[in-house]
């Protein structure tokens, strides 16, 4: 049997905690003047704005030990704040990493969801610039800051969409929510009858959706390629019907999107035939793919259509017209948020 | 009796939440060209750097909601990371704050939360320009993120402490030490005999010092005056001898401090007496003063001895030489951290 190393965390103490995790680090960005060890870390933006984002995981609420290696968890914290300043148009260069822990990690268990943060930032071209580590009295909790860059006139917001303009999304929605549900129901069978494995086998795609998402910063650089500046942008962290409702929101507009054009891929729909479900509620209302969603002018229609991993699945409309996705024998159904809510 | 409305935050959900804690704020900086309501914030340095520094408060191992009033929390939250941006020599622009809670607390809770927030933003000339809200399973967790500017040759590390320096701090050390004491002292009474009254009287300042202490904005700006350039600097969070130690190694040099020159509060003495403590034990390893510890070169006496506010508690040596607290009767003992320790 193999022996597994747990070092407690008083052991080493804050300072020496901290020095332990950063330690191997190399900035990689000539934004980055110094990183981890003093006050606060030093940036040079020079002519380019800067993009701030910062997201809060919680133990208990955005995830759950049992089934979620501490590796993984760590490139995810990392990711959905890079996912963020996709979402801008931006180009993410930094990221703080705070976390508080119970007693119950050693240092090893530390390490490994270290490795998971510093294994996002090599991947994404990031720096872990500082963070701060406390103890907590009960769960794990970690907050993530990420910094990035973007021209003046590349910055896209949430309220630039206009009428006639065609919403797209990246890659494949509901996943990451099929996902979780295959964890959740092996958990409870695991709870209930210890002796009996979980059956995870044929679902890597779903698992990975949703243990270890990616930014979708490949298709930024699609678009900048193509010559194409999305009118709004957002990532979709709570479900495409919550994220259609902010930009419609923000941009003072309606939308129509199309129930088949919905991007799904064939392990979320056999998933979700299993669950009884329609795999297209877990697109609209499950969270977590972080794929981007985002409108282009009418005008960009030839180029966006030609861009690998993007979908077109309807276009803006006036304000008046509400929100709507329309069923396969072309019926409008109100959309409404049915999405993730962090605060229950 | 006064009638305090307790509104459930599921009322809200969490994109009310946001929108009634963050409602009436006004952009302050013009570099802060979007706050609040995107992915992302965006920001605008121009040709200054920025600097970037994160703390997390944790209920139960930063505070205890027993005696600290929320506002205050609120307040604190900010300014300890505004001092990690003074502690740089630079000056704070924009702050992030995150907070994950527990279902006991109340929309009006909150907003008393973020009124402090608010409030240290207005009188810090910070912009608040994001965050994050989620539950909690336990206590209530504050994640807050500051950035500011300095000029490149404005900077100041904590590694450029020469030897013949000048060691200073600001203000007077120990006393939010002894105003926890003091507050840790009446909530014992009080939960043992809850008919008991606390007794702070006469010790507002201490408490002060404890429950909302400040940032030394004015010292950098004094500094500036003056013409002086700190060759290393840091905010007094963990203790003095804690933050010499960090000078101490960051730098490579040794010091030499005198116990008489620190300066201590009359009602720090008093209180420290009432422990049957040494008041100096209290400023060498008591924390949260967020007062700022910093080294001038020799030939900016007469200059920093004219700064009201600061003391010049002794000077750099060799690194060889040790770090030395020189006693009344002057026996030279070894300074060692028993400052605050996040991680128990």
């Amino acid at each position: 049997m193999q022996k597994v190393n747990s070092t407690p965390v008083s052991e080493l103490g804050e300072f020496g905690l901290i020095e332990e995790l950063t330690k191997g680090i190399k900035i990689l960005n000539p934004e980055t003047i110094f990183g981890v060890g003093d006050d606060a870390a030093v940036l040079d933006y020079q002519d380019k704005k800067i993009l701030v984002t910062t997201d809060l995981l919680v133990e208990g609420i955005h995830f759950n030990l049992i089934y979620t290696p501490l590796k993984h968890l760590g490139y995810k914290s990392v990711v959905v704040n890079l996912s963020d300043i996709c979402a801008m148009n931006g180009i993410p260069k930094q990221v703080t990493v705070s976390i508080a822990i119970s007693s119950k990690f050693s240092v090893e268990a530390l390490t490994e969801f270290y490795d998971g943060v510093k294994f996002a930032c090599k991947k994404y071209n990031v720096d872990l610039i500082g963070g701060d580590t406390s103890s907590s009295l009960t769960g794990f909790l970690i907050s993530v800051t990420a910094i990035g860059e973007a021209g003046e006139n590349d910055i896209v917001y949430r309220g630039g969409a206009k009428p006639t303009d065609l919403i797209c999304v990246s890659g494949n929605l509901g996943g990451a929510y099929m996902g979780l549900q295959l964890l959740e129901r092996e958990k409870n069978i695991f709870t209930e009858n210890p002796g009996v494995q979980p059956d995870l086998s044929g679902y890597d795609y779903i698992l990975e959706r949703q243990l270890k998402p990616e930014p979708r910063l490949d298709i930024i650089e699609s678009l900048k390629v193509a010559g194409i500046k999305p009118t709004a942008m957002i990532d979709i962290s709570d479900g495409l019907s919550s994220e259609l409702i902010h930009i419609c929101k923000n941009s003072q507009i309606g939308c129509r999107i199309y129930s088949e054009r919905i991007p799904i891929d064939v392990t979320t729909c056999e998933m979700a035939k299993e669950f009884n479900m329609a795999a297209e509620t877990a697109a609209l209302n499950g969270g977590e793919d972080y794929e981007l969603l985002f409108t282009v002018s009418i005008k960009d229609y030839e180029k966006v259509k030609s861009i690998k991993d993007v979908s077109i699945i309807g276009n803006v409309t006036d304000i008046t017209d509400g929100l709507n996705l329309v069923s396969p024998d072309g019926n409008l159904i109100q959309i409404t948020a049915q999405g993730w809510n962090a605060i229950k």
